[in-house]
């Protein structure tokens, strides 16, 4: 029974600090430590308890250590807490119960310890602040994509793992270790597929999630009780053997503060990225742009977001991966009046696999 | 060394939104999905760490990551961080330091793990909340109970493991997790036993505790530097072979509200339970009554609690539970003026065992 | 891979309201537990993950359980978050990636589970809160000194471990658990040799640190943005065989309040300890004295702080040990207009090691 339990991780430690243009170039969701004041920062800190507990049972436990809480930095919050229990005893019919990732997305699948630029694309990480929210999940995926979804990861391809052909779900909507603010629980659904075309690897894959998010508002935003929040995506992957190509793009309607009232508003963005797998290495070149509300803000305010990075990870051995990139970026300043802000920086960052 | 640790858990997620009649009636201590904009919840998320590092010393440790601090959701909080230092091979006489379980009453020192009902019945929980201080415990079982103790819990009888037969402690007496405000530790004293006759179990047991409280107020209210907190119980189980039946009583004098004061009052409360013990289903009904101050919420507001659940656990594999409850409830509503609230609703909840 | 991976641990329980003569003595850094309303403490809850993740990685992560956050007791928070990287297979070189702790002083690198004072001495802890930043270090020792290092502590001489005979770091500044708050980081160098002289072994080190630190304050208090924070110092051990002898002196310019601003002002501060090794029990008295300003309390008081502590720790078997130490002190009472407070005491602890 105890020897089914299994611990790893992997944590990354970062510096954004060098020749940076301009201090007032931030990014809070993604990095806290590019801009004024940033130095070194642990951006993850994951300890991941998992173990097939029964033979169609699953459990992942995976608290992040270097969260902020109350202003006290390194205090542990919860990424996933969740069970699988699968149908059948070849698990291709699963469902997934607790804190997970919402099945949203290609990049917000694909864990961060497998992704090669250092934050995920803002135009759908801002579906799901933390990728993850509280609920239940169903998933299939027949027996040979699940073995296929799994090779994509061990074989270093970078692949999201298995969240299902098919993926249905129910959850709160107010993203991850949030109260939930109202009664209307979030859809989601998503099909992907991985195509194998010769030696290529090719997965295609879309879906969308409706829901009525409520908004955080400071003393002089006011905001409706509850707004329509929905998005639809569509995403392409290449597997890099050895050169990938991956594009998502997705459009949607949220909320959004347009004078001082937070209102139903358009949003839409995307990301294009080329990479290469060479030997250890692997460069790659990502363009981003997102142009809408950001939700889980407070007041939700507008954000326009166009960035360019340029970066090489290179792994020596499994344990230890090195990634430098250079970051050429226009974004919206966090707080009011919401500045546009823009420069370069040179990032740095250090993982530990565990 | 390092393989005497060992690592286990449990988790519990609930809904409580179905057929639910009156969003005012919540349960703040019990449960906070009950009531308006509950959705999903993560009411228990487990991780045990225990181990005997020696023949004489077991550690028991147990952090709750289901637990919110400042509003953030999910953040970590000790339940129990103990060791037990037996003064005798077979254990029969331990001292128990650190924080964990008081020991008064019957449900509070059963795990929720095993527990049919989704909550703690108020009647007695609202004496320690979340059942545990911080102190050191004597106890004493002689090894023929122990194993009968263990047995209770092993067999699914839904024992309540071995807090000793005699039971004695010192403790700081403000609750799990919170500072000491006085000079005055709690005493507490507690003996049980499980009889065996013919087939059947039955333990009975009783005992009491005092100290003094210092209760948290409001700018408007206020209250002496401390007030005497004092109570005695007594229980009754019929373990469910295959029928149970369980019943716990308490009164006591501690800290109410009172118009604008807080004040030493009587309180008093309990419930009865019936339960079978069906294959792998185990249905159950519980009365719970109490009336009396709850003292570790700001300004000890009187509570009158009368409710009724009705429900059905079932265990179809040992890592899985799913129950079901349909409650019938009148509670106080935890804000000035505290007015009376009732209503009935559905509650679910999937429990994982790794 | 995954049996690399391994859990231990230790805790500490307290008491100190014993023959207290001063209620007002407090020593908030060292133990919330003493004065006022102190109660049983969890001193530390310490579960440590560790392993040789590959023959030239090792990641070392130690929570501490019981940190209070926004009056939270009993939330974790970091203590360790590292990886060391060796440059060479005998691991002689290395560098450290991450939350540990500065190479300045002796003390500072002994772990609490092996120093006998229940308490760090404040003249070189006040360098650095909890000992530790986040930040990269490099670490040389010879392997034959490396192996002297471990089995100073494994011998129950009380070592520090190997933070290297030659170490040097580059560090954010602002102690553990802290944003960083400007853009220069600390930089710190120290040397140290243990040396062995017929059966005894004496260790001789020094070191220093210097940086600029960004001290908090209070509405009515000023400071400039930031303020130069440098230190030196000097140690030396004989480690007890049986009799030992420990000393270490730094001095040094720092933030301190003076009047209602925050200015750059001289500290200096050390301690001699004498201890014995008689089988079970080691015996110590320790005097600490401390003339500066504090700099990571709000607004930097100046703290002169005079304690001696007389104490005997007992280690019947390797999981137990116990403390009863008596301490005389004058301390800086931690609250405007920070007046010195003189007083006596009994301190009690428990340790659990596992």
């Amino acid at each position: 029974w105890y020897d089914k339990i299994k611990i790893r991780g992997y944590s990354q430690v970062r510096y954004n600090q060098l020749g940076a243009t301009n201090e007032r170039l931030v990014n809070t969701q993604g990095d806290r430590s590019i801009g004024k004041d940033g130095g070194f920062l642990i951006r993850r800190a994951r300890l991941i308890v998992q173990g097939d507990v029964h033979e169609r049972v699953f459990v992942y436990i995976q608290p992040d250590f270097a969260s902020v809480v109350s202003d006290q930095y390194h205090v542990p919050t919860l990424r996933d807490w969740y069970a699988d229990i699968a149908l059948d005893k070849k698990k291709e019919f699963r469902f997934r119960v607790g804190q997970s990732k919402v099945p949203y997305g290609f990049e917000n699948m694909q864990s961060s310890q497998n992704r090669a630029p250092l934050d995920r694309s803002d135009a759908l990480n801002s579906a799901v602040k933390d990728e993850r929210d509280l609920g239940i999940f169903f998933y299939w995926a027949p027996e040979r994509i699940r073995k296929r979804f799994k090779a994509l990861v061990d074989d270093g391809l970078k692949g999201s793992g298995d969240y299902g052909v098919v993926a249905l779900g129910v959850y709160n909507g107010q993203t991850a270790n949030q109260k939930e603010r109202n009664d209307t629980p979030h859809v989601v659904g998503r099909i992907t597929w991985p195509f194998q075309i010769g030696r290529q690897i090719v997965e295609i894959g879309g879906g969308g999630y409706a829901g009525k998010f409520v908004v955080k508002t400071s003393d002089d935003i006011t905001a409706p009780d509850e707004i329509r929040d929905v998005r639809a995506h569509a995403s392409f992957v290449l597997y890099p053997q050895p050169f990938g190509l991956q594009a998502e793009y997705n459009i949607g309607r949220g909320p959004e503060l347009v004078g001082d009232r937070v209102v139903e508003r358009p949003l839409h963005g995307g990301y294009v990225m080329a990479m290469a797998k060479i030997g250890n290495f692997l460069p790659y070149v990502r363009g981003v742009m997102y142009d809408g509300g950001r939700k889980f803000e407070t007041n939700a305010p507008h954000y326009k977001i166009r960035e360019l990075e340029m970066g090489v990870e290179w792994q020596p051995i499994p344990a230890v991966e090195a990634t430098a990139a250079y970051a050429i970026a226009e974004r919206t300043y966090p707080e009011p009046p919401y500045p546009q802000e823009s420069g370069r920086l040179l990032r740095l960052q250090i993982q530990v696999n565990y």
